[in-house]
């Protein structure tokens, strides 16, 4: 079933909120999400700032101990602009370059003002165009920043930051298409999602992508009994997971065990040939360095356990219809 | 002009060790490096191990304050088998999955044994071969696990590490073609190289890539006055700068620098300009998770330089011969 | 007023909940908290565990912006035995030693059992009493591992962590005649407290300090339009501040500069006098290094302002009664 | 035997230089230090800045596997002032702050002057005088920033910072009267000592203590074929160790290791009896967070060993005379 849901009330925080909607396994939810400033398609300030979130969506069936699979059916900007922040965060850069530096570059923090044309699917600076830049024009590759479920231990956790439930992970990766998967801590699930993003760089280190409202869409699938600790992904080409912490070296421990686990639990590898692979084979994506939790991703290519005789079919290829 | 170098000794720390071979601006080195253990081509093993190095070569004419700039012209095993360790690294999983699984996954820490065939550029598990993988043949992917210069302040540090000077990054875009740019700290700048990988994953988790022993061909060209800092490289496609440290974080924050400086200093980008394109269109790379300093990479494409109006053209086109 | 409380509820989160009790400024609570494992002074378990909290307390007239300060006028445990896990949490230890030990150690995890005498004020072990240890006796320290107040932007935090609300700093520092100092996030600014041990090394390094339940009494004052960002304290002795993170560097990090904020705000110090004093004279102390945020303390005598001519009386001297 | 020695030359790294003296086992030093700045008790410039160290000192029969214990007989200032920086470094705090506030604060990095009073044993700021602080007149506390041995592999490791070998700690607990005990990795360990700070806070977090020139003394003992991975000391009331690295965490992880092992070669201890006494006892100092590795230092009080009828009778109070 497809449901069209208009939002009227976001949250800043994902926890075990009222759900707006209440859907079942196998539904689809078309809806809309507003920037990370709270402005909606039509840059009007609906709700706060701070990544208002899309939701909670409660999916029927999902239970403590499940993993909710989400599809990202469809994500796009619909308005005509975004912005961005100017400067590369402090924490991101020698501690000695920040201080060094802080008087000779230009200290203002205007945003940075980009035309988004999704027909042309190009992302244009506009203002200030009297950077080296001038009106550099970029590729639109929309992404959503910021998106999971409840997290454990009745806990309601800011959309700054991110933990095993998912939340501002603000990784690249997380695109249309995708099949992002969560462990389900509530009962319900209580699916979030927001802050939107028309192009991003990696780590997302000047605190933001190119920030716009989204039209979406997305379906889930609830895998009973299937134990996840921290947020998995699909696409056709990767397995990947996503570790939230702080430092980055934490990140890459919780993404790694993750997906040890998972290559062990449903590909069938024993645990040599599962560190073996992974040791030639691994990819690492860096998400957010900027949010108090930074993110890695730990990757691993489907064709690599295809070419064991592994099927790696999975709830993904069905909801991507492939 | 071209060199031809036998090695008969090798160091296992960089340092301003006596050269092996002085060299001008321009010249060429062929020569040979054996595997992190220290065998040869033969498998013999002709020097104690832990990634002995070949050189330090004197290049005529590099200062303290300048770059050395290195065109990795060529990079190829020259024996048909490497070898891994087995089990991803204890500092790359959650410490209770560690204490956790140390008694159920097998403690031994045999080798893995890897035939390496150059001319079908394959490389494949041969032992053990009772694992899932059975007998995994992955495509080639020759990188140099450790090279570098003479550090700064007369040190001699360890082939096991990193920091400034290069060192042990162990980071899988150190391929034939690329051209790295040290800074000289010492006169001659006291190049080495070794620790040769046939392939390896991100961040070398298991401690090691597919070691093996090398032929390698590489052409120096001194940037007189070039102030750097870090590591930095360049191919076909990218700028990008090495940083090298713990935690991960650090490694950022030290490459993210570098990649500042360099879009000022040399690409002429005002500072806004520089924040505003890292911020949407920056890219990172984990090298090593393993060793004493872990790597990360910060990358810029050049055609979003060019795109700008911007000359890309270097000594790596030069040397590279495009 | 003196308000006497018997707690029927608790949380294992901090996070707006609806009061169990509305205080006002200047009011008493004398009350009691169940151990970390939801166990009151018979051991009956009363709630599940997890450092379940009394509370939260509203103290009317606190707002978002002011500080609230807790004297905590008596903590003292209220049964004659505690429990401590035996075994240092890996996270603390080398990776490698991990592995290595995993085997060798005793993995059980079972917890030990210590005696505790609230008139001798000693703390015995008991169980087990195989170990060379024997029945080792301590002094009795009591302390709170886990208190704070409501979290900001509506969050619902664990108690298992940590952050700039307070929450389980296992602070060894923390004991009867301290005042702590919570920022305020949300109005009464619901103050929750438990978690006490009768005694605990720095860092609670085996994830428990002799988990204990208490009788409690403590005294508030809001600090209207007072400014902090982390938690504060101070004592006969010291002014201190804590922050709460991971790394501990990022710990070290937010209470150095909550210090140099307060030395400056409300003690008159010039940046470069602040600066200064901290530099020669500054102390830490480090909190847990167990829970998923980490603490660090940052310490400043109070006689070192003094001797400068600076009055350091304050909310904490008429609320100790010195 | 007694060597009286006087400096001629010294290094700013630690490495296996030719020794400036070779002594025996049991012999005593006396000698002087130049202060961070290579300079000498009548401030003089002997040697260029870095931490300059005397030494190496040669000790007989000190083999690698052993353990070099040096007791500091005496660290006494030879001149009458010293100096300090004076800005807490960026590194030590919170990020967004040090640029806030790199434009508020006096960006001059002028040095503080101190005056030395070894008689009276205070020590006076003197420049600037015209902060809030005037004239803050301290007790003195001399300790060496930076001594340590030659360390592994063959390295030359820079005196700004720290490893195993020790190096640039600038632990406050280093004084007169404590057995230092450094692993050693060379022939004759290779002693060097230097960087005296007539008092110093917790951390070093200005980047420098009191910099100073020092009379020292210090007895050797070679401790053969006892193993130490780690610097340990010992002084009346403790026995400590300290891992130096970064983050903080990672020293965390190799002092407390090193404890662990240390309580259980040399103090009978069986694992669990270690744990958990460490678990309830354990105490931690800072060492520093400005150098490229930090430190942290992990301590145990003797007389809960003593409390167990364990003899902790050691070379310590051999060279203590106690």
């Amino acid at each position: 079933m497809v449901h069209h849901f208009e939002p009227t009330r976001y949250y800043t925080n994902m926890g075990t909120h009222e759900p707006v909607l209440r859907v079942k396994d196998g539904d689809t939810v078309v809806t809309s999400t507003v920037d990370a400033r709270g402005k909606d398609r039509t840059d009007t300030p609906v709700t706060p700032p701070g990544n208002p979130q899309t939701g909670p969506f409660h999916v029927d069936g999902a239970e403590p101990g499940d993993t909710l699979a989400v599809h990202l059916d469809m994500l796009t900007p619909n308005r005509r602009f975004g912005w961005t922040r100017p400067l590369v965060a402090p924490n991101v850069l020698d501690p000695d370059y920040v201080r060094e530096t802080a008087g000779e570059i230009d200290s203002r923090d205007d945003l940075c003002r980009w035309e988004v044309d999704p027909d042309h699917r190009t992302v244009t600076l506009v203002e200030p165009d009297d950077t080296r830049l001038g009106r550099l024009a970029l590729p639109m590759a929309p992404m959503t920043g910021c998106f999971g479920v409840a997290p454990d231990k009745g806990q309601a956790i800011s959309t700054a930051t991110s933990a095993s439930h998912g939340g501002n992970m603000d990784y690249r990766g997380f695109v249309e298409g995708v099949t992002a998967y969560f462990p389900v801590f509530a009962s319900g699930a209580l699916f979030h999602i927001g802050d939107g993003h028309a192009v991003q760089g990696d780590g997302e280190i000047v605190g933001t992508g190119v920030e716009i409202s989204f039209d979406v869409q997305f379906t889930f699938r609830v895998l009973k009994g299937k134990r996840s600790a921290w947020p998995r992904g699909e696409n056709a080409e990767y397995l990947f997971t996503a570790g939230n912490a702080r430092p980055l070296d934490q990140c890459v421990q919780h993404a790694t065990t993750e997906m040890l686990r998972w290559l062990q639990a449903d590909y069938g590898l024993d645990p040599r040939a599962a560190h073996t692979l992974l040791g030639q084979c691994v990819e690492y994506d860096m998400g957010n360095v900027f949010d108090p939790a930074y993110t890695m991703v730990c990757k691993i290519r489907k064709d690599l356990l295809r070419g064991l005789g592994i099927d790696t079919r999975s709830v993904h290829d069905e909801l991507a219809g492939t």
